[in-house]
C-alpha cells in the first residue's frame, strides 16, 4: 500500500516535470526567432503571461495531488485556501479584471507603443503597454499609468488614417459661398506647402452648412491626413483661414446679443 | 474491476469523441455554402461561438469522468477549481457579460458593419463587430473599441428610414405663417435638387409652433430620407432655408436680452 | 439490483416524457384561439417563456437523475457545473435581471406596441417589445433597442388620457387678468378646429399665478386630451396664444436685466 | 422498511395538506369582513403575499422531503437548485428589493392611492399601488410605474397637513417693513377668499429677512394649509401678492448689474 | 435509541423554552420602571428588536435540532433554506443595513425626534425613528421617509449649541473697518432685543477679511445660540444689518462688470 | 467513551478560561499606566476593539467545541450559521468596512480630537472619535457624524505645518513689479503684528506670474504658518493687501468684457 | 497509533520551524546590505509584506494540521472560519484591494517620495509611501492619507522630464506673426535667466495656431524642463510675455460680445 502510494507520488511528480519541461520548450521555441518569425511583442507578453499561469496551475494541483496520495489529509488545506479564496477574491476582482482586459486589448492589438490613445478619460502617447496597465505621456509631459479595469473603451488616434475636421462658424450676415470658396482656397494653398502636403491622403470633403448657431452659421470640411499628422495640418489649417477671412473680410464673430431697452406699458 | 474501470474509461472517450464530430460535422455543414444558403457574417459568428463553448466543456467533462474513473481523487482538483473559479468570476464577470450581450446583439441584428451607431456615448460608423466588442470610425477619424458591458442601449441611426428634424428659431416680432411658408418653398426648392430629391421619402411633415422660447419662436418640420441621408439632407435644406430667410428678411434672433435701467426709489 | 436500476431509469424518463407532453399540450390549448379567447401578444411572449424555462428544467434534471441512477459519479459533473455557475453567474446577473423585468412589464402591460414612452432616459414609439428588450424609434427616426435591465421606470405617455400643460411667462408689467382672458379666449378659438376639437376631452383648467420668476410673470392652464394628442394640441394652441397675445400687445419677455452705473463713493 | 418509509410520507403529505388548509383558513377569516373589521388594501395586499409565500415554501418542503423518503437521491435536484439559486439570485436580487422595500412601504403606510408623493426622482398622484411598483401620475399626465428597488425615499406631500412657503424677494431700494406689511394684507384678503380660506388652518407664520442675495432681498413667511391644498393657495397668494406690491409700487427685482466703464491707467 | 431520542428531544424543547422565559424576563425587567431608571425610547427600541432576533434564532436552532433528534433527514430543509438564504440575501441586504444602521443610530444617539438633522441630501425635524428608518417633515411640510441604508452621514444642527455665520459681502470703495463698526452695532442691538437676547450665548466672534471676490470683499463673523435658535437670530441680525449698512450708506453690491468698448488696431 | 468526552470538554473549558484570563490580563496590563507608559486614546480603542473581538471568537469556539465533543450533531447549528453568515454578511459589509478602516485611521494616526480635517466631503473640527465612525463640528456648529465606510480620503489642515496660499488677482493694465513690492510690504507688515507674527515660520514664499486670466493676472505667494493658524494669518494678510493696494492705487479687477457694436456688412 | 500521530505532529511543528527559519533568513540575507547591493525603500516594504503574509500563512497551516493530525475535530473550527470569511470578506475587499494595488505600485515604482503626483483626484507632493496608502501634501500644507482602493490612474508630473505648455490666446484683430515672434523673443530672453536656464532641455516646440476661440486666436508653443521645473519656468515665461506683449501692444483679449439693438420689423 505504502510503496504504492510512493509509485504514485513518483508518476505525478514525474508527470508534472514533463508538462513543465513541454511548456518551457513551447513557449522558448516559439520566442525563439531561429525557428519561424521573430515574435512581436505582443507575443512576447502574452506568451510569458500564459506560462506564469500554466506553472503556478502546475506546482499547486502537483502539490495537491502529492499531499493527498502522501495520505495526509489536506482537507485543512482546501478549507484554509477557500476561505482565503473568498476573502480575496472580492478585493482581487480588480487586478484579474486587469489582466483578461488587457489580454483581449494585446489580442486585439488595440493599442501599440507610440501611438496616440485614450484611454479612461486620459489622452496621451503610450509609451508602456503591460498585461496589466498602460503607460501615457500627455502634451504636458505628465506620465499617467492606468491599470486595465478602468479602460473601458479604447480610442486609438492613429489607426490607419485620421482627419482634420475644420468646423468654421461664420457670421450671418457673410455670403456662405464667399466663405465655402475661401475654404477650398485655404485648402489648396495648404496641399502647396511643402510640410503638410505630403501628409493630406484625399481632397477637402465638403459637408456644408452644418447648423444655425446662436451667433454663427457652422460650415464644416475635413481634410484627411497620415495618422498622427491631423492635429499638425489642422493648426496649418487653420493658419491659413484665419488670413484668407482677414484678407476677404468675412468676420468669424463673437457671441452675439441682441438688447432691446425695457419701457413701461404706456410707452 | 480495473479491467471494468478501463472500459468504461475507454467508453467515455469514445463518446466523447463522438460528440466532438457530431459538433463539427453539424457547425461544417451550417457554414458550408454548398448545403443550404450561405451563412451569413453573423451566424459565422454565432456558430464559431457556440462551437468553442461546446469544445471547451466536452474537454473538462472528459478529463474529470476518466480521472475519476481511473480512481484518483478528483478531490483537489474540484476544490482549485472551486477557489480559481471564486477568485476568477469576480473579476471575469466583465468578459462573461461583454459575450452574454455580444450574442444578443448578434441575435437581434442590432447593428451591422457600415452602419452609424452611438453606443456607450460614442457615435460612429461600424468598422469590425466580434463577439466580445465593437469598433466604431468617428467623425475625427478616431477608432473606438468598445466592449459590450459598456454598452447599455444601442442607438442605430440607419435603421430602415430616417428624418431630418427641423427645428427652427425664428424672432417674436416675425409672422409664423411667412416663416411657414418659407420653410415649405425651401423644401420645395430641395425636391428639385438632383443630388438629395431621390434620397427623400416622403413630403415635409410639417408639426407647427413648437415652443414659445426665450429669444425664439421655435418652428419645427421633418423630412423622411433613406438610412443615412438625413444628414447630408439637412445641411442641404439649412443652405436653403438660410438663403430663403435672408432674401424674405426673416429674423434668425441672437439671444436677446431686455435692460432696465436701475433707477433709486424717488425716481 | 441492475435491473431496479434499469427500471428506476425507464420510470424516470417516462415521468419526463409525460410531464414534457403536459406542458406543451396546456401552452398549446391555452394559445389555440379554438378554445377560448384569441391569446394577445403578451399571452404569446409569456407562455412561450415559460414552456423554454420549464423544458430546459425538465432536460437538466432528466439528465441528471439518468446519469446518477446508472451508478455514474455525477459529481464531476455538479462540481463542473458549480465552479461554471459561479462564474458565469455574475456576467449573466443582467440578463436574468432583463428577463425578470421585462415578465413584469409584460404582465403589468406597462407599454404596448405603438405607445410612446420613455424609458432610461430615451423617449420614442415603441416599436418592438420582447421579453429581454424594448425598441423604441425616436424623433429623429433613430433605433433604440434597449434592454429591461437599463430600465427603472417606465413613463408611459398615452395611458388612458393626456394633458397638455401651459405654463405661459408674461411681463411683469402686464395685467395677470387680461392674460388670462386672452389664454381662455385662445382655448375657445382652439375647440372651433375641427382637426383639435375632437381629441380635447375637457374644458381649460386653470391654475393660476404659479411663480414670480426672474423676468416672467408665470401663469399655468392645462387643456386634458386624447391619449398621443397632447402634442399636436398643444402646437396649435400656441400658435393662438402667439397670435392672441401679438394682437393684444401683451408681451412675452425675453430675460431681463436691470443695469446700475458704478460710480465712486463720492458719487 | 418499505412500508416505514410509506408511512412517513403519508404522514409528511398528511401534515403539508393540514398546514395548507391552516393557512388558508387564517387568511380566508382575516381576509373576512364578517369576523372583525372589515380589512383595508393593505392588509389584503399583504396577507395575499404571506399566502403565496408561504404556500410555495410548502410545496417546495413537501416534495424533498417526499422525494428523500421514497429514497430516491435528491442530491442532484439540490445541486441544480443550487446552482440555479446562485445563476438566478443575482439577477433577481432587484426583485426581492422590489418586494421586501413594498412591504415595508405598506407596513409604514407611507403612501396611499389618490396621495401627491415623489419617488426616486419623479411626482406625481398615486394610482396604483402593488408590492411590488407604485404607478404615479404626473401633472403632464404622464403615467409613471416605478419598482420600488429605485426608490429610496418615499417624500409624502399630504400627510396631516401642508405648508405654502413664500420666498418673496424684493428690491433692495424697498423697504422690508412695507414689504412685510404687505404680505400679511395679501394673507388678510386671502382669508376673506371663500375659496381657500377654509382649507387654510393657522395665521401666517413670519420668518423674517431670510437672505440678502445677489439682487433681492428675501422675505419668508408660510401658510399652513389642508394637505393637497397648498398649491392652490399658494397660487392665489402670489396673485394678491403681486396686485398689492404692484399697487403699493413694492419692487420684485429682475437680476442686477453693476456696470463700470474701463479706462486706461492714466485715467 | 428511541427512548434515548425522545429524552434528548425533551431536553431540547426544555432548554428551548428556559431560554426563552430568560429572554423574556430579563427583557420586561428591563423595560419595567419600577426596577430601575425609566427606559428611554432608545433602549424600548434596541432591547424590542434585541429580543425578536434571539426569539427567531431559537425557534430556527429549537426546530432544526428537534427535526434533527427524531431521526428525520434535515438535509432537504437545509438545502432549501441554503437556496433560500442565496436567492434572498443579495435582495434583502438593503434590509440588514438599514437594521445595522439604525441600531448604531440608535447607540450613537445620532439624533432624536424633535432635532433638525440633515440626512441623505434631505433637511428637516425628525418626526419619527425606528430600527429602521427615520421620518422628517421638511419646512415645505412634506414628510419624508428615509430609510437608513441611504444614510451615510448624519447631520445633526441641534447638538450642544449652533453658529449664525454672517458672511456680509460689502463693495470694494467702502471701508472695511466701517463697515466691521456697523456689524457690532448690529450685534449690540441685538443683544437688546428681549426675543433674541436668551438665546445667544456668546459675543460677536470675528473672523475678519474672509475673501476678495469677484464683486465684493467678504467680512465674516459668527453668533453662538442656543441649539435651534441659529436662523431665528440669523434673520433678525440680517435685518439689522441691512438697515444698518442703508443708514450708513454702505453698499451691499449687485454683481459687477467692467465694460470695455472694442476698438479696431488702428485705434 | 463518555467520561473520555467529558474529560475532553473539561479540557476544552479549562484551556478556554484560561486563554480568557490571558487576553484580559494582558490587555489591563497594557493599559495599566503603572506599567510602562499612560496608554492613548488611540492604544485604548485599538486594546479594547481586539479584545471584544478575542473574546467572541473564544466563546464561539468553546461553544462549537463544547457541543461536538459532547456528541450532538452540530450540523444544523452551522448550517444555520451559514445561511444566516450569507444573508446578513451582505448587508454588514458596511459594517465590517467601518471597523476596518476605522482601525488603519488609528493605526496611521491619521487624525486626532481637535485636529481640522475633510473626510466625505465634510470639514469640521474633529470632536469624538471611535472605531466606526469620526463626528466633526463644522463652521455652523453642525454636528456631522460620519462611518468610515464614507471616508476614501482623510485630509488633514493641521498636519506638522500648513500654508497661506495667496493668489491675487490684478488688472492687466497694472504694473506686475508694483504688485509683487505691494505684497512684499504687506507681509512685511504682518510680521510687525504681534498678533500673527508668532504663528508665521518663515518668509513670504513668492512664486511669479501664476496665469494670465481672462480679467486678471493672477500672482501667487504663500505663506507658511503653525497648524491651524492659515485662516487667522490669512484673514489678516487680506486686510493688509486690500488697504495698500487701494492706497497704491493698484486695481483688483472685477469681470471683464470687451463690447463691439454689431453693424451690417455694408458698414 | 498515539505515537504515531505524535510523531507526526512533531515532524509538521519542525518543518514549520525550518520553514520559518528559511523565511525569515532569507529575507534577512536580502536587506542585509553587506550581502549584495543595498536594498531600496521599494524593496524593503515588498519584502516585509511577504514575510509577513507567509509566516502569517504558515501558522494557520501549521495550527490546522496540528489540530487536526492530534485528532481532534477542526470541523467546527473550519465552518466558523468559514462563515468568518463570508461575513468579513465582502466588508474587507477594500483591504485587500489597497494592498494588491499597493504591491503593484511599487513594482511599477510608479511613484517615489518626493514626487509631485496626482492621485484620486488629488495632487501634491508624495510624504510618505505604504502597502496600503499614499500621503500626499497639497499647495496649501493640507496632508491627504489617500488608500490605493481609490486609486485608478496615478499620474506622475516628474517622471524623467517635463514640459510647460503655453496656450497663449490673443485677439483676433492682432498679427499671428508678430505674437509668434513675441513668443520667440520671450524664450530667447527666458534661457538667458541664470536661474532657469539651465532647467531648460531644449528648444520652444512651436505648434502653431491651435484654434479659433470664441474671444480669442490660441497659439499654442512648449518648453521642455527637468522634472518638477516646469511650473517655475512657466510663471517666468509667463511674466517675460506679459512684459513684450505690454511693449509691442499685443491684446491678451478679455471676453468679447457683439451687440446689436433690437428694433421692430418695421424698422
Amino acid at each position: 500500500n505504502l510503496s504504492g502510494r510512493l509509485v504514485t507520488v513518483l508518476l505525478i511528480l514525474l508527470a508534472a516535470a514533463l508538462i513543465w519541461l513541454a511548456i518551457n520548450s513551447w513557449v522558448d521555441y516559439r520566442l525563439n526567432p531561429d525557428y519561424g518569425s521573430i515574435p512581436t511583442a505582443r507575443e512576447t507578453t502574452l506568451l510569458a503571461l500564459a506560462r506564469n499561469a500554466a506553472i503556478i496551475a502546475l506546482i499547486i494541483l502537483t502539490l495537491m495531488f502529492t499531499l493527498s496520495e502522501l495520505g495526509l489529509n489536506i482537507g485543512p488545506l482546501i478549507a484554509s485556501a477557500g476561505v482565503l479564496g473568498l476573502a480575496i477574491g472580492f478585493g482581487a476582482q480588480k487586478l484579474v479584471q486587469d489582466i483578461i482586459t488587457g489580454v483581449f486589448i494585446q489580442f486585439d492589438n488595440a493599442m501599440n507603443v507610440g501611438d496616440v490613445v485614450s484611454v479612461g478619460g486620459t489622452s496621451g502617447v503610450v509609451e508602456k503597454l503591460t498585461v496589466r496597465s498602460v503607460s501615457l505621456r500627455d502634451l504636458n509631459g505628465t506620465y499617467h499609468i492606468i491599470p486595465f479595469s478602468s479602460v473601458d473603451m479604447v480610442s486609438n488616434f492613429m489607426r490607419d488614417f485620421a482627419y482634420h475636421l475644420a468646423d468654421m462658424g461664420i457670421a450671418y450676415r457673410e455670403d456662405t459661398d464667399e466663405a465655402r470658396k475661401a475654404m477650398f482656397d485655404a485648402f489648396d494653398e495648404l496641399m502647396k506647402d511643402p510640410e503638410h502636403s505630403p501628409t493630406i491622403i484625399g481632397e477637402l470633403e465638403w459637408f456644408g452648412l452644418q447648423s444655425l448657431g446662436d451667433s454663427a452659421v457652422v460650415l464644416r470640411a475635413r481634410i484627411k491626413t497620415l495618422p498622427g499628422k491631423q492635429w499638425g495640418v489642422g493648426r496649418a489649417y487653420n493658419g491659413l483661414i484665419k488670413r484668407i477671412f482677414d484678407e476677404r473680410g468675412i468676420e468669424i464673430p463673437f457671441p452675439h446679443r441682441t438688447i432691446y431697452l425695457g419701457e413701461s406699458k404706456s410707452g
